[in-house]
């Protein structure tokens, strides 16, 4: 199913194993991280060498495939094993809805397996499915977004959305690409995003490697350049859309909507179906992760306030469904998303069911 | 004139040179550079040794009374070195009005001076004046600021509006120390104030030395903060304040004015007579000085990405007075400034006499 198999992925199964690029250790060094147990998966989701939540959704699936794995060979109970991963691997990063989506769809594909080689079997073959599809998700997803954008556009993205992110061809980053593929695209401002700079390490990394303009700057840089007109597009990911249409992203994104809204920049949202969760009514259900003080007072190494200095530090922040003028999905855009109109979305498109035909969204539960 | 003589000063004037606090090395070591020459004070300035606006006006008039002694020890022109004292101040910040207006006041100063001997001790008194004055100036502006505060505020600021800032007792966070005195103040939200972390690294440490309960966050959290309503008011510091009362501040703030706006939270600019500007007609007009892409790339000596990444890196941004909840003076409060009310209070307080008794405002001629 893959359309460019010689395309880089940051992702690889084995079948025996995960491999992943440490998105922690970039841009200074490539360094491959060999995941054998779902352990290594949890531990490095957490710590985040994989992120991006559609990559953290198929990462999970990856883990709970070695789980079942460990479960065969040591003639252990296999469905014991996949809760056990299930409860592991739920407590990584609690904001993601990919991550939950992809438990669902693990669990369902094994519901009928008779033994655990079978259920092993399955889930590694659903790993290498979620693979090949989220390349077909993101290039679908690119086409729609790159839709949206004018000749000569000059966007500003937030955190990275791009192949990291993704396992595939990227999200926002993705209609970034393909714009630049057909000539649209003039320039990239990138936010470095505090505190764990995946602007600055990762997205301006990717940029460079695909040869596509872009400046870097610091998150409070933004307003300023969308209030002198400088930006055409604000374009992020999501981490997690609720039935309402508000979006969980990256701490700093509401900020980036509330000014794109004050001085009139259209505000796009990359939002694959597999982020949607209608079961969280708005954004206020949404669990946002606080993560450690560290990652604020410690940059790569260095502190730049005392060890025991007070912080707050939200992962991510929520954008209510009024800030934003389209959600894009591949299957197409919603337009000032609202409950109504995502719940319509869903039931044409069936929700899942482009990541996993048989299965029942959990919307229709 | 000091009614406070054992308080903690960053700037020392011995007569003979200006000792300051540098304020790159904090929090980490509290080590003090003397400057001997206009050349290490220009340097101190533009290097960000010693800033905020405040602070940095009377650094430059420092500067000037060393070329001006530096002429009478050598026998050279002193009104030569003196206009040549000034273009190399002007050049080292030029956004911030408080070193124009700092420049305006020496020359004022010295204006009937004889000879080199009798400008030079002109100039050093005036240093000493201004800051005892900026002591002054600090805490009535510190009282009607704290007057606008409720009992069990919670506060958010940006950058370092302190001690540091003015050589005194601070404004924005000058503010909040008074309303901690008045046992009004419930809590601060620092930003680390991206590139240079002055909030992380100064704002912190003078928190931390007052006992003044505070936490840290990355700049982009601030808007979340605000819209789950755990800010009672944004209090920030200016540069300029141009004659239709837009304001130039640390990149940064636009960006919490329109989030603050958004949720309905106070934003209230603590501008000294010295940062408005009225000549500067409105906030276009306002140079933005641009800084070294390294303040972004090199954090704190480490590369958080490629040395030759393109960076865009402004120092500040301007956010425009319909924005403003009130502007804080040493004189009183302007509540939704605009150019009238500007005018009209200027002209009230004879603009600059706070500082100066004799000087001629640059707005009335």
């Amino acid at each position: 199913m893959t359309d460019a198999p010689s395309e880089w992925r940051p992702l690889h199964w084995t079948g025996e194993s995960l491999v992943i690029v440490d998105q922690t250790a970039l841009p200074d060094e490539e360094r491959l991280v060999e995941c054998r147990t779902i352990d290594d998966v949890a531990a490095a989701i957490r710590e985040m060498r994989v992120r991006g939540a559609p990559a953290i959704g198929i990462s999970a699936v990856a883990g709970l495939a070695l789980a079942v794995q460990g479960a065969a060979r040591e003639g252990g109970d296999w469905r014991r094993a996949l809760s056990a991963g299930e409860a592991l691997l739920a407590s990584t990063r609690p904001t993601a809805a990919d991550l939950f989506h992809g438990l669902q769809v693990a669990r369902e594909r094994v519901a009928s397996a008779v033994d655990a080689a079978e259920a092993a079997h399955l889930l590694g073959q659903l790993v290498l499915e979620l693979l090949d599809r989220q390349w077909a998700i993101d290039r679908a997803l690119a086409d729609y977004g790159a839709g949206l954008l004018r000749s000569g556009t000059r966007v500003l993205t937030h955190c990275n959305t791009g192949a990291l992110g993704t396992g595939a061809f990227g999200t926002a980053l993705g209609i970034i690409r393909r714009a630049y593929e057909l000539g649209r695209l003039e320039h990239v401002w990138v936010t470095e995003t505090r505190p764990r700079l995946q602007g600055a390490r990762l997205t301006v990394w990717e940029l460079r490697r695909s040869g596509i303009p872009h400046t870097l700057i610091v998150d409070g840089a933004a307003p300023f350049l969308l209030a002198r007109g400088e930006v055409d597009a604000v374009l992020v990911g999501a981490d997690r859309v609720a039935a309402n249409g508000d979006v969980a992203n990256k701490i700093g994104t509401l900020g980036l909507a509330v000014a794109a809204e004050r001085f009139r920049v259209p505000f796009y949202v990359a939002a694959p179906l597999s982020t949607f969760d209608p079961e969280t009514p708005d954004g206020n259900a949404i669990p946002i992760e606080e993560r450690d003080p560290a990652e604020v007072l410690r940059v790569k190494g260095t502190w730049i306030a005392p060890a025991d200095t007070p912080v707050r530090n939200p992962a991510f922040d929520v954008t209510p469904h009024w800030l934003v003028t389209a959600l894009v999905t591949e299957r197409g855009i919603i337009p000032a998303p609202d409950r109504r109109k995502i719940a319509n979305f869903l039931a044409a498109n069936g929700r899942g069911t482009s990541v996993e035909p048989g299965e029942t969204g959990r919307d229709e539960r």
